[in-house]
């Protein structure tokens, strides 16, 4: 299944959301399409770098694996795509981040208030888009129990956002809590894109949580390969700064472990962190405790688990197929992707 | 009816839905809490002031008066309490107020970050308030319809207030323009409460959009006394300094209307607007120029029509009985309303 007929597809069923008939709300839809590359910073169009899509792709290609027709779930990916970047456009304001993409944020462009609820109506489409189901001529039952899952998945988020804004002020972070956070914040998504894809492609209930299952762990996966990213990513491929995550001293999985070790690296990365900010002389001895540890083999591992488990949960569906192999292949390549 | 054995089932429902099972979620939701008056800064209990929950009681007279259970709406009643409170939560960030019902917001204790994802929050559990309906017996088409007007509800909120945001820069807002932006932010949510809950109370679309009418209508009216009240209102009463909205220069129906004139009051008003702060002269000065010109005889003349058209729409449903006449009664104590 090739995923650019498809990908097209759901910017189709997202842009159709994000259309106004009054000219005075242009500039609302307008701040909407920038974030999502559509549009540069004077509303004129453009072809940006809006994102990877995997979350949608996820739920077409699942949808696909448990049998069924993905015209049908085109609206359910739109949803879960919007939602994702509802999320994004909050992310920025409450991490204070100016730069998303190689572009400024919304809020970093238009301020706080209008990011805010430029915010709140791409959550708002993100639910519009759900009704979208019904047309296309699954029941009512069945688009409610989407509703469900995305509803509970937002909720998660927002609990996971909670606990990373709270961590911020903490060095005490026990891994167990990281853990917790990041299934909120990032497993719950990709969890729910391969959940609602299997739900609208199956009616066995067994099928489908095992499809959950198995995005769940590719979730946890990708999120710890981020981790490592932002540690030891080339910069020249990720776009970011050498070692961002230590130079705004995030307290990502191999900082945790680390520090969880009790030992004199930890004593000595707890000092460094300490410190009111962290210069390239810091940044070097960061990295050499990290590696002194084995924080890097320790969380490649830790991925690799998931990643394995992920792989059981699919086999658990029964399914083969091509989209079941690309699947597979997609929770093999979160494992080396670089970017 | 009496709406305090009501009023209470619709705090339960709310706070069934406000809990969780992580103690370390318990200050996510206690910020929520807070913001309802249930807690105070120490999310310690407290009996304060959490608003005076207007449209759940409207969604469940209103259902009873088109015929229906009200114990069936209860979860709808409290989705869009919680609807209207994530609104408000934002729109304090965005408006930066600090105060509202005598206690400190919740971004003024915990920051903007938290105070957004609270009411990112507080909106998500507004959706899985609806899902309660299926549990109280409403079909599932049923419950997509009231889904799908909350969902289009709260986009227009947005829309409104983006219209509202970037009003603060202009000064050559026309009546029209306020009109729609009111409507979005105040007029649909009071219809949407009448729409639901005449929706869960009879099958007869023409009466449902009726009640919508008599809700959209009674919304415009509502605003109307606000912008009054907002000027000229008791602070004793409102809790609000006097001419709090000449102070912080808000271009309400008053002031719109006595610009739009074209002669020497509108011109004498605009400069007074244009300047960077208002004194306590100035603001005697523009009361004055707002009395010159009747701007407080025409915005109660337009909140009268608003309410004979509301009264009339009740009328149109062709039904009787005591919640009907409550209704009645809450269109004509919106217009003399003093806070």
């Amino acid at each position: 299944m090739d995923n650019r007929p498809w990908l097209r597809a759901v910017e189709e069923e997202m842009e159709a959301l994000l259309v106004s008939h009054d000219p005075g709300l242009r500039p609302f839809y307008g701040m909407m399409r920038y974030h999502l590359g559509w549009l540069d910073r004077h509303l004129e169009p453009v072809q940006s770098d809006g994102g990877k899509r995997i979350r949608p792709w996820l739920c077409l290609l699942t949808c696909v694996a448990a049998g069924g027709n993905p015209e049908r779930a085109l609206p359910a990916a739109a949803a879960i795509e919007l939602l994702h970047n509802f999320s994004l456009i909050h992310d920025d304001i409450e991490d204070n981040s100016r730069l998303r993409r190689h572009r400024e944020t919304v809020w970093a462009i238009w301020g706080i208030p209008q990011a805010i609820n430029v915010g709140d109506g791409m959550l708002m489409l993100s639910r519009l888009a759900l009704h979208r189901l019904r047309d296309r001529g699954v029941a009512a039952d069945r688009v409610l129990q989407v509703a469900r899952i995305l509803d509970d998945t937002c909720l998660r988020l927002c609990q996971g956002q909670y606990l990373d804004i709270s961590f911020e002020e903490r060095i005490d972070i026990t891994i167990e809590e990281y853990l917790f956070m990041i299934g909120g914040k990032s497993a719950s998504l990709i969890a729910a894109s391969a959940e609602i894809g299997a739900a609208l492609g199956t009616d066995d209930a067994a099928m489908v949580a095992a499809y959950r299952d198995f995005g769940w762990e590719l979730g946890m996966a990708f999120q710890m390969v981020d981790d490592i990213l932002g540690i030891w990513g080339d910069p020249a491929v990720t776009g970011k700064s050498a070692a961002s995550d230590i130079l705004s001293r995030k307290k990502t999985l191999p900082i945790l472990y680390t520090l969880a070790r009790g030992d004199d690296n930890s004593r000595a990365l707890q000092n460094l962190y300490a410190a009111p900010s962290l210069d390239e002389a810091d940044v070097a001895h960061v990295l050499a405790l990290l590696e002194r540890a084995g924080a890097l083999a320790d969380v490649r591992a830790r991925a690799e688990v998931h990643t394995g488990r992920a792989l059981a949960a699919l086999a658990r569906t029964g399914m083969e197929g091509p989209a079941q192999e690309q699947l597979r292949e997609i929770a093999r390549s979160f494992l080396t992707r670089a970017k």
